[in-house]
């Protein structure tokens, strides 16, 4: 549950953030600026990551790469420091889940790379333009992410099943988010899959893998789409020494505005 | 000029190419499949190129990278060799044009990686396919293209300025050629600039930097986009040992088709 107004203002926001006095899901707050997931990996494993995110554009489409052992993302939040400013980071070792912090200091070295991915919220503002209601927003949640049976094309080191997010919608609503989410290809774009979650692999709705459960209506349909949480599910598979993300939902909030990542 | 009649099916097209006995610009042949740019260096060289095409997007869209030691782009056309399978190579050492070849066996070391980047031939077709005719296929040339003074972001080894080909439309067609390219992100997509070449750096349309020089008639405007041979330019500013790329024009084609690359 929310306990964080999502009026809050962007400086403001950013400013709690780093203080680590807001550690929520950051779904639905900072409306306009572009979200996105973290990766950080050491250098030796960075080549293979890179290419992984290059044969799997739908869920890893990278926004910006950092110079090795640069905590800044200078190309499109050049003030930030990925150590400090998202609310909530997890620490994955030779693929378990070893702890989830509020910063990365300790973790710190300077072989370190960072990849910021494309997230859906950025769609997300689209979809609500458009007159379509998002679920998890509306029931103040995270949004639901499954693990799916679909493996990810591999690379180097690196394979693992896709992650999916997914928001219900009435049939017309989610031909509409078809359409609205396919201008978007630099942050997931189209769904991956509609309709029978079995058939990717996913028995049971109301227990995502990450995020919150939401309510599915009478009549309506689920929709997927491919999800940055993905590197997690391909670090459980392929147990890198270390791999530091964001907490599922819990993202970077950059300065570059979700329009840009429109086409058309 | 063209020696070899575009209605050559694609079979004996790439049988021609794999002998050497097509040596000439695949501009215009095999419509309907994707061709591609390419760029082969050694593994030393490969992060910082990768990270390099992820940086410029719009010059270098990654459509596959190979594993390293294979000259087999298993994912989009999975018989080919890059080895033989374009009309004309260019080698180029420490940033020098060192020779220009039919095929790259005396070239190959097991420590080659290859990068396919997306060729603007791909929307050529959908401009076509919209009543818009294209110059250089008209007059049976190469596409002209031209160093720009616009500097590509750098990335480690990698720095040097955008390469751009030139189409020339009446206003109301170079309008259209911007809605239909648009519609085309990985494959170089809208427009980098549209009418004085001066402001980008061009002082001379008649002499393209590679390729042919096309006629612009009266009242014509030149639309100018970003280009695969980039890597070349960037190549003569970074001096790497070794890149070894597509002479211009002489592209691979690939077994995907170009709407695949299609958004909406």
């Amino acid at each position: 549950m929310k306990t964080m107004s999502r009026k809050l203002n962007l400086v403001e926001l950013r400013s709690l953030i780093r203080r680590n006095q807001f550690t929520q899901s950051t779904s639905g707050f900072a409306p306009g600026h572009t979200q996105v997931n973290l990766v950080i990996l050491p250098k030796a494993y960075a080549y293979d990551f890179l290419l992984f995110c290059q044969r799997n554009p739908k869920s890893c489409p990278l926004i910006e790469v950092t110079d090795i052992g640069s905590p800044v993302p200078k190309l499109t939040t050049p003030h930030a420091d990925l150590r400090f400013d998202l609310p909530k980071y997890r620490i994955y070792k030779k693929g378990i889940l070893a702890e989830e912090v509020h910063d990365i200091e300790a973790y710190w070295q300077e072989d370190l790379v960072s990849f910021l991915i494309g997230c859906s919220f950025t769609f997300e503002q689209a979809l609500i333009d458009n007159g379509l209601s998002i679920r998890h927003i509306e029931e103040d949640r995270n949004v639901p992410m499954y693990i799916t049976n679909i493996p990810c094309e591999p690379a180097g080191a690196f394979q693992g099943n896709l992650v999916v997010s997914m928001r219900p919608f009435l049939a017309a609503d989610a031909i509409r988010a078809v359409e609205v989410t396919s201008r978007f290809p630099s942050v997931h774009g189209s769904p991956v899959h509609i309709g029978n979650p079995e058939q990717i692999g996913i028995h049971n709705l109301s227990q995502p893998d990450f995020g919150d459960t939401v309510t599915l209506k009478d009549g309506e349909i689920p929709v997927f789409w491919a999800c940055g949480v993905t590197p997690q599910s391909v670090a459980m598979s392929s147990k890198p020494d270390l791999m530091i993300t964001h907490a599922p939902g819990h993202m970077l909030i950059t300065d570059v505005k979700d329009s840009h990542y429109s086409i058309l």
